[in-house]
């Protein structure tokens, strides 16, 4: 899994029928110590994320074992919404400060 | 999933015959805000996207997910086409400006 | 899926049991426009492409979907044989002018 | 798989409920060398490993095939600690020496 | 599939119990040509090859396609020790002649 920041969302109306009811997010992959590392991911959510929350993302195959994504065509899935990173027994990131 | 152009299409008569039937389309892969990374893949379009058009694609295992493309050998799916795309909440990308 | 130039063959007489009968490719990728792009992959042979040609090639789980590669531990596969590619309406790869 | 060094772990009280009880460990990738790569991941701990220990940890798919895993949204997972590795015959890591 | 080069070996008594009985090998990714590209691998053996031997090796759920691997929490096998690489009707490499 990767650690990503929520940046925004994604429409299409045309799709693949076993995509509906399905919410695209749109994340900046961040790294360790919790800045963006160039990459980005368009995932489905499972847990109701917001704008501008750090959360952890699966991609592959893992990304169709929700409720939600199973037998989806979806390669990428926000699984948790994170509280707390600590790295070298130092907290980079603390949900309840930032938020 | 990650945003791509349909930049071109692709024949190829002598396959494996279970492609038989499929539409392969070449994407130009794009970031977050819409801009060619410089990577590209091609893709079986699961959708009738056409030239031009902003895409959504999967790639991977997930890309077998469709009725279409179930138990082929392909890895890259066009699963949606994309009308919006807000970043920061922003409108990034609208289709019904640009088409 | 990507585009792929067949530019070897690769002999293995120890090799895992299931993966006799299969003839390896060696494949020099190409980019959209028909370059090389720098990366290689070695893909099994699912239709009997000869050297030089340019093929479609897919990886990972996908690569086990032809009937030849049917749960061997391969992870690449040249599926179809490319006849013509056309970017932007342009015809950037045309089999019957180079062959 | 890789090697990696459980560098941190992170907390996630909102998440996809198969995910409960499932530790997450932040590592950093490291080379055949052992120096960093610049490359992480977060991954799932199935052997119950340290702050500061060298481990091998699978991608992909794989990472389900555990009995903690299985059939969860997971995409990684440290599966072994690594007590050596030995490069062309001179002993690069003895974790009994550093430990 | 890529080509690597077994460099090294390693020991992890501490492991995900399904894991028992593999050798773990630490390969360097060759190119076509033959040289190191400079990525790296750990990869289970299913053939038994030796230091220094040139190899073809799988990731992804291929590496578990093995009698060895099958159901195990491995993202990477060695499935065969390569003895000629022939690239544009040149021979590049020949196990014959290195060793």
């Amino acid at each position: 899994m990767y650690l990503g920041k929520v940046v925004g969302t994604l429409v299409a109306t045309h799709k693949e029928p076993s995509l509906d009811g399905l919410k695209f997010l749109v994340l900046k992959q961040l790294d360790a110590e919790g800045e963006e590392t160039g990459a980005y991911r368009v995932a489905a959510d499972a847990v109701g994320a917001g704008l501008g929350e750090v959360v952890l993302y699966a991609t592959g195959s893992a990304a169709r074992q929700t409720v939600l994504t199973h037998e989806r065509p979806c390669d990428g899935v926000v699984m948790a919404i994170v509280d707390q990173v600590e790295i070298n027994g130092e907290l980079t990131y603390n949900k309840a400060e930032v938020g």
